[in-house]
Formats: structure tokens, C-alpha cells, sequence
């Protein structure tokens, strides 16, 4: 099965990675020094109810423990999702996450398409939800902000969706995912709203805010005790390593890196942002810690477009949108780096779009 | 949902846990080391494909490397296969490892039992076999040796059974986890012959033979390509963290420590049989790192049997049999530990039903 995600730096020869959306400022140490212990308990299965660390992330949502649960990434949430729901129809909106889409595939589901616009500025259409949930989806899935668009959607439109579908029976899952690249998270989140809306899933990863993609943790909020217990007894007791339980207890202490980092990503956004538009490329207003952006004069025959191909020859990755539904070659989403890395990657995109003009007069 | 496995040093209070199947001699240092050192990478995202890692194991068993699949833990694989064949009927040993019936209900599968009976020394009988596959299950689980009574199923008896099942169409799914503690292990693995039986499916994990249980990582090897393709169609990208590939890759050049620690797992097992049997309690003659066994005169109202009751009191935790199908309270399983640990459990046995025996006379 080709590998349709951002990250893969295992394919190919690259020294800067713009494709994962990854928090530049790396492991925080008291996290890297907390797995590092670890690995003397690793002899033994780890806790399958990752006891303390559920502990200590409803003591941070302020949730019971019992509405917690942790995955082996959130991806594996997402799949245990479809296979706990082993829904019939189910709706994603395009451009997403193309995971919701394999996973809902896994289980057979039909899948449904919630097209967000270009002209709506890629936000979420209220008219055009109604209609596609009178098709009656039991599954949403929304990522808010969404990915890679970077657009959030405000808690007010969240709780009314999420109202529309505890009205009509809907499942509707929440991948909240890069909300805490927001600038103000709790404008956007619905974690405090789970027991009024118990159809509500809200999926959460470390992944991203404390840059550990490869110890694999991500957990889940949910009031609906009877899904919790079926997630359960869909997947292996043991998802989560010793390893990542402790990595994501050290973590969730780390409040002066999250705060630091990502005020850091914010000023680096609107800066990333402003030199792209300056390139002439059309920037979508992406409020996470990545941007999501168009090269208007951009169509060509590659399979992933031509920026994609020109830095992939600097040894620079990014990347292209071609594969997500609703978007072609001349889409791309990078990922907002340390200062230094951003201007490498203005660099040499100027060096390419003004090659690519001098070709273009030549002919 | 309750936790049904050994191990579980979480909910109670344990100082010695023969539970869990883990070898003794713990965690080399080398894998150790190696998993320390991958935390420098694991800000990004794992190889999706652990092509390092496959490649090693596809050196180290013989077999081309698209016929490896690593997982989060074997039991990623159990439900990733599961998922990824959706079988109606299935047909699963009993006593056997229950993850298999939990992947499969997790799917609608319907399980009918091939029944392991002490008056075949819970050897599988082929008779039965044939009638139960006149059911016509498209899946078979056979764990090989099983587990929890550590009895081997011989090479030639396996390959009639991969005869068998592959003229009548079903996938056979070998679990052989703990084939690497036999005396021979060859004497039993099908993985010479996957070319021969592409309708064979064989598990192995690291968690027992490198007693890394905390760190997740197990493979699969298989020599049709369909369903290797659909295993990945049907789960995440990042099942298998950057720890778990490092250690793994580690733990094969540990030759040494594995002839080691199984020659002397295989000693202490015969010494501990020895000694169970001297109590009186009726030993099955496991062949692996762990040793099955009845207290005959045990049966009473306990929900997990007095000898794991008694020696719970005494913080030493052993593994009840109480809840596999086809065995009662009365069946234990422990691992084999350490001698001055094994002298440990055998001294507090022996105080037990003693103990037991003075009550029974004074009633």
C-alpha cells in the first residue's frame, strides 16, 4: 500500500522535513529523560488501562477518568472507532485526514463526501451539512482546525453541530488534534462540553505539540460509557507502550514548553505566511502550525506538483495536497519550522518561482 | 472490560509475578541501548513500513522481506488479520489464547472450538480436526506450542494440518510466540515452508524471548501477498514505533543471550516440573518458558482457585486458568523464572497445601 502522508523521510533523501506537521522545537527533556527511565519496566506488559496517565489527563480536562482512553497514536482511535461504530454510512469532509476515509474502508462503510469550497475559504458549509446528514450518516467525522486547511471551525458552530447530530442519532467524532496550535484552543475545543453532547468523540494526540510521532500516543474523550467499554474489547489490551505512557505523563507537565513553543509557531505562522503570499502563492489563513497554500500558476503533469518536485531536488519535502480529495497538484501544506529552516525553505522557493518564470518567458 | 491475561501487576499488589511468560533473564542491554539511543528519533513519524527492521527478520528466518509484517505487540496482528480476512466461522482451539476469540468477535465471527482434552495430554486430535473443519471455518487459529499448556504440535503434524486446510480453502493462522523456548524450535516452525503454504499466516513477537512486553513489537510472516496488502490496508500507517523498530533490529544480533537464557529456561523448567509434581500437583508437560498444571484436590468456590489466592496473599502472582474455555479453577499456569525466584514459589506452595492439608484433617 503506497504511503499517502506527510513525514515519509524514509523514501527519499531529504534534510528538511516541512511535511509532518510537527512541533519544530523537538522532545521537550524532561519527556525524552522520563521514556529514557522507562525502558528498565519494558521487560513487562505495560498497564492496558494506562492507569496513571488517564489519571492524570482527565485531572488535566477536568473529565472523569472514565472518559478517557488511550491509543497507540491517535490513529489507532480512528480505527477502533469504525470497528467499535462498524458503521453503514458515514460522512468526511474533503480535504481530510485520509485516514478517517481507510479506516471507515476497513469496515466497509460507504463513505460520503462534505466538500468544503475554495470560495468558502475551505470553511464548513451549515447548509450543506444539513443536507448531506439528511442522508443519514451514523458517523461525522470533523478535525477542527482541519487538516490541512488549517481552518477552525468556533466552538458556537461546533456545539451546533454537535447538537444536529445528537438530534438525528450521529456519532460525531472530533479531531482536535491541532487545536492546541491555536492561538486560543479553548475558542474552538469541545471537551468541555462531553457529557451535553455524549455522541461526541473528541480525539487528542502528543504527536504533534510535543514532537514524539515515533513513540506513538494519542488518547480519546468521550461520555458515552458504553462506546468506551466497546473500544475496549475491539482492540488488544496492550496499544500503548511503557514507554509512551510514560513519555506522556512527563509530557503533560510541560507547560512552559507548550506555551513557549507554540507562541513561537504563531509569530512564525504570520511571518511563513506573509513571505509566501510575497511569493505570489495564495495562502489560505491557516491557524495551526502548518499553512496550507496554492501556486496559482502551478498546473502541470506531475503527479505532485511542481514545487513539490523542484524542492524535492533541494532536498526539501513538503507536502503536496494532490492526493486528497477536492485538491490537486497546485495545493500544498507545509509544516511552520524554527526561523531559520522557514527561511531556507523562502529561499529556495524564490530561487524556484523565478526560474520557473524566466522558463516561462522563454517559451 | 476486565483484564483476562497474566501479567496484570497493576491492580494488585505483587512482588514476584509468574503470570506473565516473559523471559527471566530480562531486557539485553544491547536492546536496551538501542531503544535509549531512538529516542533521539522519535520526533518524527516511525517508518511506516519498518523496512530496516523487515529486512533483518527476512535475513534472519530465510524468507524474502514482502513477507514480513511487523506490528504493535503480535496481537496487532491477531486483530489486524482478523479484520483484514472478516471470516464468518472460525475455529479456535480450546484452552487457547483469547485474544483470537476477541478479534474475532470483534469482526461477527462466529468461533466454534476444537476442544484440547487432558486425556490427550491436550494434544490435538486429528479426527476432531477434520470433523470441526467439515464446519467449514475459513480461518483456524492453532497456537504452536499453545498456550497455557506449553504443548507442542510436531513439524510433519503441522504440515499435514497446512495440507489440510489449504485443499478445503482456510487460512491458518500459526502462532509459534513461543516457539523459540522448545528445545528444537525447528523441529516445529512452519516458516521454512510458507512458500508451500501460502495459506499459512505465522506470528511471532520479541515481547517473550527479549522480554521487552513493555515495548510493543511483534511480525507476522506470510507468503501471500493479497493478504499482506489488506493487513495494511485495514490499519494505521504507524502501528510500530521508532523504540520498538530499534530494539528489534538490537534484539537480532542477540544471539548469545537467547541460547543463554532458553538453555537455562529449558533447566529450570525440568526442575520446577520436578517440584510441582513432588507437591502433588499434576504437571502436563510443557515444552516452553512456562509450565501448566492442575491442583487436583483444588476445586472450591474461589472465582480464580486457592493456590492463586494463597499465593496472592503472599504478593507472588500466578497465572488462573479459571477463565479458559474448557479449563476451571483448579488449572494454573506460571512461568519460568529465575532459580532462586522458582525456589521462592515452590517453598510457598509447598507452606500452602500443607497448610491446606491440616485443614482438610482437621475437618
Amino acid at each position: 500500500m503506497e504511503y499517502q502522508h506527510g513525514g515519509d523521510i524514509y523514501s527519499q533523501e531529504v534534510d528538511l522535513d516541512f511535511s509532518a506537521n510537527l512541533n519544530p522545537f523537538g522532545l521537550p527533556e524532561a519527556v525524552r529523560r522520563a521514556a529514557a527511565d522507562s525502558l528498565g519496566d519494558c521487560t513487562v506488559y505495560p498497564d492496558s488501562s494506562s492507569r496513571k496517565l488517564t489519571a492524570a489527563l482527565a485531572a488535566y480536562h477536568g473529565v472523569p477518568q472514565e472518559q478517557v482512553i488511550c491509543g497507540n497514536g491517535a490513529a489507532d482511535l480512528i480505527f477502533g472507532l469504525a470497528l467499535a461504530l462498524k458503521p453503514k454510512r458515514a460522512l468526511v469532509t474533503a480535504p481530510a485526514f485520509s485516514e478517517y476515509e481507510q479506516a471507515l474502508a476497513a469496515v466497509d462503510c460507504r463513505v460520503s463526501w462534505l466538500d468544503l469550497r475554495e470560495q468558502d475559504g475551505f470553511r464548513l458549509n451549515p447548509r450543506e451539512l444539513l443536507e448531506k446528514l439528511s442522508g443519514e450518516p451514523q458517523l461525522l467525522f470533523l478535525c477542527n482546525p482541519n487538516n490541512p486547511t488549517g481552518v477552525s471551525i468556533p466552538r458556537e458552530d461546533m456545539e451546533w453541530v454537535a447538537g444536529v447530530c445528537r438530534k438525528q442519532g450521529v456519532r460525531l467524532v472530533v479531531d482536535e488534534c491541532f487545536c492546541d496550535f491555536l492561538d486560543a484552543p479553548e475558542s474552538c475545543s469541545l471537551i468541555p462540553f462531553l457529557e451535553k453532547y455524549p455522541n461526541v468523540f473528541v480525539l487528542k494526540a502528543f504527536t504533534k505539540l510535543y514532537a514524539m510521532a515515533g513513540l506513538r500516543l494519542g488518547y480519546g474523550l468521550c461520555a458515552d460509557g458504553e462506546l468506551m467499554e466497546r473500544l475496549k474489547q475491539v482492540r488488544q489490551p496492550w496499544s500503548v507502550s511503557s514507554v509512551a505512557q510514560a513519555a506522556g505523563l512527563a509530557a503533560l507537565g510541560e507547560t512552559g514548553y507548550v506555551r513557549a513553543s507554540t507562541e513561537a509557531i504563531a509569530r512564525e505562522r504570520r511571518w511563513l505566511s506573509g513571505e509566501l503570499t510575497r511569493l505570489g502563492l495564495t495562502v489560505y489563513g491557516s491557524e495551526a502550525n502548518y499553512i496550507f497554500f496554492r501556486d496559482p500558476a502551478g498546473a502541470d503533469r506531475s503527479v505532485r506538483g511542481r514545487l513539490y518536485e523542484a524542492l524535492l531536488d533541494r532536498r526539501i519535502l513538503i507536502r503536496s495536497c494532490a492526493n486528497y480529495r477536492g485538491l490537486d497538484n497546485t495545493y500544498y501544506r507545509v509544516c511552520v519550522r524554527l526561523h531559520e529552516d522557514n527561511e531556507i525553505l523562502i529561499r529556495e522557493l524564490e530561487r524556484i518561482l523565478a526560474g520557473a518564470d524566466h522558463l516561462e518567458r522563454q517559451e
